[in-house]
């Protein structure tokens, strides 16, 4: 568990998408960023308090957030002096880049001395168990996709927050290193080890209150040849009562895949309905979340209103008119 | 890989169902195996000469194998000498054990100073590739199951075996420690990272003679919630073009899952089918291998012929019956 509040650090960052991580935290987790710490030609802004580092230990920030990517995930020796000096003012420091704060021996040994914490949320901080497939109290929703990076994440966040404004007992649980950083706390899938995957889901969505709903992230896709194991761990692990149908309906073939075309939203019910339901005999399907970025407006609605028709499931691009049916149709079930 | 042959060290084995690594080697690679290596007070018997590590080195062992498991999984001292003496000699050691040779200070020590490896087979020690999905020449087929531990790396020996002895092209391809151990080489896939799980399968089964068979060894099962994923992950690695279903028919209940009932073969079937055509489409099930230990010979025999007329598949246990049946109808696909 990474402490918050965060100063989001942004670098050299040539330009605001290579600030996104830095740009989910401050979108879905406002509370969390006491400021923004920026180096001479960074070209992103969060719209945060420029701090020093002295400025933002004084305003209660716990834990420096690498928020910005660079080319190859590298730690560039610009950025090291200002690491160095974060470590020794008394913050932690929090990475999700593909090179590890663990291996920079300079930041290790200052942390060390500094009693500091360096988190890598690539690489799982905990011993999950094996699954026990038994059931947990409270309600659980998890995001499927048709494929690969179609909105599963945003999805989960928007839902997360809609129900909570419903005044609805939620909590997002993040299963990628960008929602371990928004939220400070997760299980980074894709690198755990095959045989605790669906267990340490079940670590993740514990007993909770019978009105509790866990908003689990979802990850890869039952139909992707490469990561279709990750998926079903997260339906067999996480148990779900409900499910999210994620499609981004302009794409021609799998991510990655050139040879292979997508599932149709069809497909996916079914086959998540039937995985999800050997756990969970009481599963359903919710809603649906088309991600429209490459849609206009009239187009986007018109493609929403047909989905909705044929499958009978409220059918909303969150990104452009919220979660709020979503969140609604889960507070129906 | 492991070097072959191998010497078979059976330590102070309190019976033999604890030598039963040694016993599959001895029973599936006998050309592997050039003695036994047995300490006072053993039990087991491979029926392998005994011989000392001198005898052993001078018939062309390489590779000493840690054929016995003992309570916990370790490494125990009274075996130590043996080990340490082994590595002198000049062998490598090849273990399987929970408790890891590399872990072991004086093991890694005498090892790197002899110039030998110590293998555990538990662990990867190849970086897999993401899985690319894209079609491979050669053919394969895969071992799936109504549950883990029915019999899989069993049938896929089986089959093996008895598709060479008619002439096929085929090799068995070990997915589990003790596959690995008799053939030398494999993926212990329970122990690979999420995302390179379907990779590590892809690797194992190349491009090959558009005659070859690769056998697969499975593991887990689709309806089973703590490895579900692994499953998955080889069926969508291995890309197969023909299904064995295993079945257990005694089996009250999913192991280490109790208030979970087995599915049927048909339900296997029909899963397996469905998600091994997204990435094969041509995937067929080609016959059913049934463990019938817990039945009588009567018994065994009527479940065999009402399972057979049922699915309309060869049906065999091929430890009581061999496997020919199954290898004639992958020669007729």
């Amino acid at each position: 568990m990474i402490e918050t509040p965060y100063l989001l650090f942004l670098g050299d960052a040539p330009d605001a998408l290579s600030a996104k991580v830095a740009q989910g935290i401050k979108d879905w987790r406002p509370d969390n960023c006491v400021g923004q710490f920026r180096m001479d030609g960074c070209k992103a802004d969060m719209k945060l308090p420029d701090m020093t580092l002295e400025e933002a230990k004084a305003a209660g920030a716990k834990t420096l957030v690498i928020g910005v990517a660079n080319r190859g995930g590298k730690i560039s020796q610009g950025w090291k002096k200002v690491l160095v000096a974060a470590l020794e003012e008394g913050f932690d420091l929090a990475s999700g880049l593909h090179n590890l704060l663990r291996n920079e021996r300079d930041l290790v040994e200052v942390a060390k001395s500094c009693g500091r914490s360096l988190h890598d949320v690539r690489i799982p901080e905990v011993e999950y168990p094996i699954a026990s497939g038994e059931k947990r109290s409270g309600k659980r929703v998890l995001a499927v996709g048709t494929d690969c990076s179609v909105g599963k994440m945003y999805t989960t966040l928007a839902l997360d927050a809609a129900m909570r404004e419903r005044g609805m007992k939620s909590t997002f649980r993040a299963t990628g290193q960008t929602g371990i950083l928004i939220t400070g706390e997760g299980v980074p899938l894709d690198a755990v080890i095959a045989d605790f995957m669906a267990g340490s889901i079940e670590w993740l969505t514990p007993d909770n209150d019978p009105d509790h709903w866990d908003v689990i992230e979802g990850q890869g896709s039952l139909f992707h040849a490469s990561f279709s194991g990750v998926s079903l761990a997260l339906i067999h692990g996480g148990a779900p009562d409900a499910l999210i149908l994620c499609h981004e309906p302009t794409r021609s073939h799998m991510r990655g895949l050139p040879t292979y075309s997508l599932p149709t939203l069809e497909d996916v019910r079914d086959l998540s309905l039937q995985l999800a339901r050997v756990v969970n005999s009481g599963c359903q399907a919710a809603g649906i979340s088309i991600n429209t970025q490459h849609m206009n407006d009239a187009e986007a609605k018109s493609y929403l209103a047909e989905v909705e028709k044929r499958m009978g499931l409220p059918a909303v691009d969150p990104y452009r008119h919220g979660a709020e049916r979503l969140a609604e149709a889960l507070e129906a079930l």
